[in-house]
């Protein structure tokens, strides 16, 4: 406990919530995404998320820690008494919309912003000790043909709500992907607003890289997911918005993927291709100083290896769990992918206690604008 | 000149050569692979390389550098002089065959590796000081429908032909994958004959990842290869292969591409996948200080961390060149392509003189049962 507790302040940037009004809209539909029941082999029924259409094993079992807020307090606190603090977390509100019409898109991200600035206002009102607090990152209806006009207005509309302190974004764009000219004022909005950008994979890289022996989620989620956000980030880079919008502050998903260890490749190749040159003001390394990273690899060399990179330091990075996913085996286990990614900052050689609790806890709130409570 | 030659054996394990042979069998055709010649704006002619069909900016400009032996001891005496003593060179002879059919398959793969050992051999009959030496990389006839008995008779051939030390691999095996079954005989003969496997990608992944922008090579060269080796190592790891065989020795091209980074989070996805887990005999990192990675990644802190990773330490590193590719855009420079990884290796923080010559030469005498001239 005592250990523990001198730890101090605990903030997971990473985190997500299934709202309930989109649990409901997912149980609705028949077409992937989608929420559906299946019987088990005991006889019961389970509740699946089925993402993609030829995902493995019919998708994963989706329970009441997708959605119920009680139960994200409750995880918090278990692992705040026996491992360090939490009072803060950010809630990364997942669901992708690109599968709406603009309209419909439109609306639902705007109904689950207000949702999700309740979900973590009202917090307080739950009683526990210490208290917690939640912040969480909003949605913009990225869509094919949207307009211009409702992605400002969306912006506009996260920017007054004050528990959400950012956006949460995919790598689709409005289906052509982060390097889409269309996303030009969305860019110069964000980078005006202040509002920082999470970026996170949804549909890692195409499911025939995977082959035919069933190795259940294991090669989607280990190498498609940091896949599909180091080519995202790649693809922005290249199009010149990091140098177009300096300011514009993008925290990439899983320490960025594989990005840190290609990016001394990725220069060589740039500098092999003079057309692509000239179209960047700086070195591609110097764009990978410009990011942040969560602190979600499970190792510490991996944490230690993005922070040297540039020397870009322990500054820009941050603690995060990924709750709900990676649940334990058994529902009583400490979550081991937990306890792994604190394990892994405690240590990185090299990072002082001051880095280490600068990624558990302080550079989030200087990233965020946040108050020590 | 004095600095240069204190630094000792500088041995190229990872440079290309497309065999005569094989250049006229791509001149031959009409789909890719192919090697076809157009018009230049200025009125002259040039062959380009293409690989794939959708492959940007017409492929690639296919020079002498690709096949003449002379050029490549002229590239190694050029940067011999200058930046150390070239002497050895490992030859990967690049072609694949996955598009032919299985009798023709075999047939090329066993003249082109009968040509290599001639290519090699031979080439002390050229007068050069120092002395350069060329020992290469086998090749098999890995296409669907090959029978194990070809496969097995090409890896005897090459165990007999005394200038080949390993075989070049791609990703595909028998347009499976890796983690094919029906490769088992071949994994077995291999670590039985002590041929070292250099796994080495060559379609990249699926081309739509790459998006509208015209980026030329970059995306394809920078990500698509390291992520292709990557998902082919990972599978081959989770099949259970560097269980069975754990004399089977894999060198890695560009450093491991992104396993490193993503080693960590590859042992967490499995441990929360049960029965992948129960496949395996260790921790997913574990395979990590089982294969060797040449250092072919551009910058001091990705080396750094590759043998800093599990404790792998230097001595699984190993220096290459990747020519002809990256070559510098002016002929008459050194290649930057070739000094930045001489003093990426010259930079690892943490490396002894020793370790250093070592990734230089002395581990890649060792790997291969060389002498040093």
């Amino acid at each position: 406990m005592a250990a523990a507790a001198s730890r101090g302040l605990l903030v997971d940037v990473h985190t997500h919530v299934y709202l309930p009004r989109y649990v409901s809209f997912l149980r609705s539909r028949n077409s992937v995404p989608r929420i559906f029941t299946r019987g088990t082999p005991d006889g019961s029924t389970e509740e699946r998320l089925l993402i993609l259409d030829a995902e493995p094993s019919g998708g994963r079992p989706m329970g009441p820690q997708y959605y119920e807020r009680d139960l994200k307090l409750k995880f918090m606190e278990k692992h705040g008494i026996d491992i360090s603090i939490v009072r803060l977390v950010l809630i990364a509100s997942n669901p992708w919309l690109d599968f709406l019409p603009a309209s419909a898109a439109h609306q639902l991200a705007n109904e689950l912003n207000d949702d999700l600035e309740t979900y973590c206002s009202t917090s307080a009102n739950v009683s526990r000790s210490p208290l917690k607090q939640l912040y969480g990152f909003g949605l913009l209806p990225l869509v094919p043909q949207v307009t211009t006009t409702s992605l400002l207005e969306t912006v506009r509309q996260i920017s007054a709500l004050p528990h959400l302190k950012g956006i949460i974004m995919g790598s689709r764009g409005l289906g052509k992907g982060l390097d889409d000219d269309a996303l030009e004022p969305v860019w110069a909005a964000l980078e005006k607003a202040g509002l920082a950008v999470f970026l996170h994979p949804h549909y890692g890289v195409d499911g025939k890289e995977w082959g035919d022996k069933d190795n259940g989620h294991v090669l989607p989620l280990a190498l498609g997911f940091p896949f599909e956000t180091t080519i995202a980030i790649t693809r922005l880079v290249l199009s010149g918005v990091l140098d177009r919008y300096p300011n514009l502050r993008i925290l990439l998903a899983h320490s960025g993927g594989a990005l840190p260890q290609l990016s001394s490749r990725l220069a060589s190749c740039i500098d092999h291709d003079p057309i692509v040159a000239s179209r960047l003001q700086h070195d591609a390394r110097y764009y990978l100083g410009k990011l942040y990273f969560d602190a979600v690899a499970y190792g510490s060399e991996e944490l230690g290896f993005v922070s040297d990179q540039k020397r870009l330091g322990s500054k820009r990075m941050f603690f995060g769990t990924d709750h709900p996913f990676f649940p334990p085996l058994k529902e009583t286990d400490k979550w081991k992918s937990v306890v792994e990614n604190l394990e892994a900052i405690d240590g990185v050689y090299g990072w002082t206690e001051e880095d280490k609790a600068g990624v558990r806890g302080g550079n989030a709130l200087a990233l965020f604008g946040l108050h020590n409570p």
